[in-house]
């Protein structure tokens, strides 16, 4: 299997369990998005928030009826409850274990939402020319808790997490032109420069992911991040919710160039 | 008169020497255009000194056989010897005299450049609602040389001047997503923060224009800036050349959002 396996071949593995990693850098091409799946009485609430919060929880998907695991338009064949390498289970905002499949958890009530990642930007970065520090130096890109607050819908609220890459100042104005296309994958950053502007002490210190080398002449630059609503699901608390593991995808038959709006 | 006069109006009175003035806020809504006249041996190398340098040197419209000074594509009966407000005559470089209408000193070989300028950006971020600091504070923007070499082209050559506007992160990341529709009124900016990156030693200096208020948290935005083939034009020392007088510009029948490229 390499780099170039297609979505459809890469789930089949996942499903049998052939494949159980992360899931950066396979498919590459293809949108990979953040699972979300909730009871159906959680699931206006979330579909609310996700819909006045859009930058940080860009939806690209939803289930149908409550207690579907299919989502034809993200994949042929496709099932939610098996086709994710890891899976984080959920009670009342406390993380109970993780799984490989959810077969067994599995309620007719349960709704399904998927979320645009950071992966498909970073890919239309790096084919442009940039280099991406969390990529280049192997590490999960550096996530912080912002004190941008969240428009709260019903039960969810919270504060906005976000996403650091460090760029010279040219770069990041082409990052800007560039991310404006996908704006169901985070679109434009929200911020760049000083982090205490947006509520960051240390820089160095991010509450999720990895610290990144800042060389000289670059400037932090901020996304939205699809963080933001797992903060927001602890903090509501629903009983039950099931939620991808870290870096272990939903990998789609979308192309990226699919999400781009021009 | 009022800022509604249409630009075939505000040519008339221009013509007849009823309108002498500064330009800007006239004909709102319509493309303004620097301008430069040269002998048709030095033409070459300018177009294609503005072919090599796009961003600081957009053209918008060119005349068309040498001694023309019609051009239709920006404007209905528009003399280019008569319907600018004030002119500036050069010889080898150096500013001779101010004046009013050029039909005196018209000669066969004369082609005529106009060239996109920062109005019709400023409007498009101002109906966005972004504060644009020279226009509220009244003055020139302010504008620097930098350490940016541009392309050279026969006998023009020189450094990029920019023009700095003040704002927040998040404007400025606006600024970016807007000014990129306008590539050919410079598209969006070159570079924003620390001005010694860009050459920039003195920000409160600029060596055109007026400086402006940087407020706490704002970072100064760089633009590729219209005055870069004036500088050209001193260092070329062409025999003859005619440019518009600053802030006096071409005002065309083309709607800003005619240059929009999406």
């Amino acid at each position: 299997m390499n780099q170039q396996t297609s979505p459809l071949q890469l789930r089949k593995k996942i499903r049998s369990g052939e494949f159980t990693g992360n899931t950066s850098g396979y498919s590459q091409g293809y949108v990979q998005g953040n699972l979300c799946v909730l009871p159906a009485d959680w699931a206006g609430d979330f579909l609310q928030f996700c819909q006045l919060n859009q930058r940080p929880c860009p939806l690209i998907g939803m289930s149908g009826n409550p207690g579907d695991y299919r989502i034809p338009s993200l994949g042929e064949d496709l099932d939610i409850r098996t086709d994710i390498p890891s899976y984080r289970l959920f009670e009342y905002g406390e993380l109970q274990r993780e799984v490989t499949d959810v077969r067994d958890v599995w309620r007719d009530d349960l709704v399904t939402f998927v979320l645009g990642c950071s992966f498909s930007f970073e890919e239309a970065l790096i084919a442009d020319g940039l280099e991406i520090r969390n990529v280049s130096e192997g590490v999960n890109v550096p996530m912080y808790r912002s004190n941008i607050d969240c428009t709260n819908a019903g039960r969810f609220s919270g504060q906005m997490v976000v996403s650091m890459r460090p760029m010279l100042p040219a770069d990041a104005i082409r990052a800007v032109q560039i991310c404006t296309r996908f704006p169901s994958v985070h679109g434009a950053p929200i911020h760049f420069g000083d982090p205490g502007m947006i509520g960051i002490r240390d820089i160095s210190n991010p509450e999720f992911g990895d610290a990144v080398t800042i060389r000289e002449n670059e400037v932090p630059v901020f996304w939205a991040c699809g963080v933001t609503p797992q903060v927001a699901l602890e903090q509501a608390r629903p009983p039950f919710c099931i939620t991808h593991s870290p870096g272990c995808m939903l990998v789609t038959d979308l192309p990226n160039s699919h999400l781009a709006v021009m």
